[in-house]
């Protein structure tokens, strides 16, 4: 399993050993990994070198080391449902926790290719709201949304009011709407997204641009939101969609 | 927009403005950024510096920089379907791409979580196969799938000659099988991960950990994927689920 010799420093052929079966689950997320000593012994080695991966496979977040109780395998603490009915309070509250929304800002932006996606002439100027998304006040996700600033006048205010998305479009009248596509890539975040999210630089994260239509199937909303890589999975499920 | 002896390069602020509006979508993957001579009117500096920040960009993967034609934003290549039916080679046909299966081994392993995913007893042990997924070619993931080792003997002999999961369940009259969920992730990719999917170990990977059911509904396979972050991006949309 271990090759002495090879170039590869032995703590660093552990601690990718222990990666990959994590990675591929043979340990599950919030499992114990076996005690040093048993480690110490499986690879032949002392229990120096156990630690050395062992804090190696802590800093790339796949593992938690508690002191006097063990090493853990990182559980990604949200599971955020993608279908066509994402809401985000919803999706929060199914897990025991409350989800609102806070606003950054709001200003009018002219992109030919979100007005594309919303079904605007080229040239049409939309509205961006950036914003924030918390779970019991821990900021999870922070979002770029684009709809017709035109649809509608005041949305900023609405959202700063109602704290939710759905509270804002419900007093336009927009009663219900559904999610179309979701594309989904891993990234490392900017500076700021980063510190936004109180998370480092080095640690990936999910985005996922999206569009949503209204009950007509006019689209409604274009957005892009990053969330914390080592907080959030997606679940992508029969019964959700 | 650009702060100066606010104790941050010019340069990097640039990046980081750039990044944002990337990241934001207001330039579409695919799309040419300005050319050097307006970002540097645009942000009131000289062109070694739009150049320095473009550098770091191209760095992190959001841009390629090509000689004599300009700077273009990211595009993943690949949309993949993650959905109900959820097939390797039919989505990358979908694309225009061949898409074929590679096995590069399998063993006998023993997980309680695993064995529970599958609906087996905790000391059951099951097939894991390692594989990696081709498309015209090139790899663009790296998968561990597990399975009911007595309920499929030979499977590994059957990938290898169909190079298909879907021709090998077939083989044992598996006509049909569904996604039950999928659960998505972003990680750092370990070194042997990196080296197969020939990206760096600095570039992040999506992690895909799936449950497959028969068409009875009975659990059928259970696997973790990691896609090259650079050239997929998962697709969930409304027409597929």
């Amino acid at each position: 399993m271990v090759e002495r010799g090879s170039g590869i420093a032995i703590w660093r052929q552990i601690g990718e050993q222990l990666a990959q079966d994590i990675r591929g689950r043979l340990y599950a997320p919030g499992e114990r990994l076996p005690p040093e000593p048993e480690l110490a012994a499986k690879f032949a080695v002392n229990r120096h070198t156990i630690r050395r991966a062992m804090s190696e496979l802590e800093q790339s977040g796949l593992v938690r080391i508690e002191q006097g109780r063990g090493t853990f395998v990182h559980e990604h603490a949200i599971d955020y449902t993608i279908g066509k009915r994402t809401r985000f309070s919803e999706n929060l509250l199914s897990q025991g926790m409350r989800g609102h929304f806070e606003v950054m800002g709001g200003q009018s932006v002219r992109s030919a290719e979100i007005a594309r996606h919303l079904g605007l002439s080229r040239t049409a100027s939309v509205l961006r709201v950036q914003a924030l998304g918390k779970a019991d006040n821990r900021c999870i996700d922070v979002s770029e949304h684009y709809l017709d600033e035109r649809r509608f006048p005041g949305f900023i205010e609405q959202l700063r009011k109602s704290r939710s998305i759905s509270r804002a479009y419900a007093h336009y009248g927009v009663a219900d709407y559904m999610r179309k596509w979701s594309r989904i890539t891993a990234a490392l975040p900017s500076a700021d997204t980063a510190r936004l999210l109180g998370q480092p630089k080095t640690r990936p994260i999910l985005q996922v641009e999206a569009l949503s239509v209204d009950s007509a199937g006019a689209p409604l909303q274009y957005s892009v939101t990053r969330f914390a890589g080592d907080l959030v999975q997606l679940l992508v499920s029969d019964d959700a969609t």
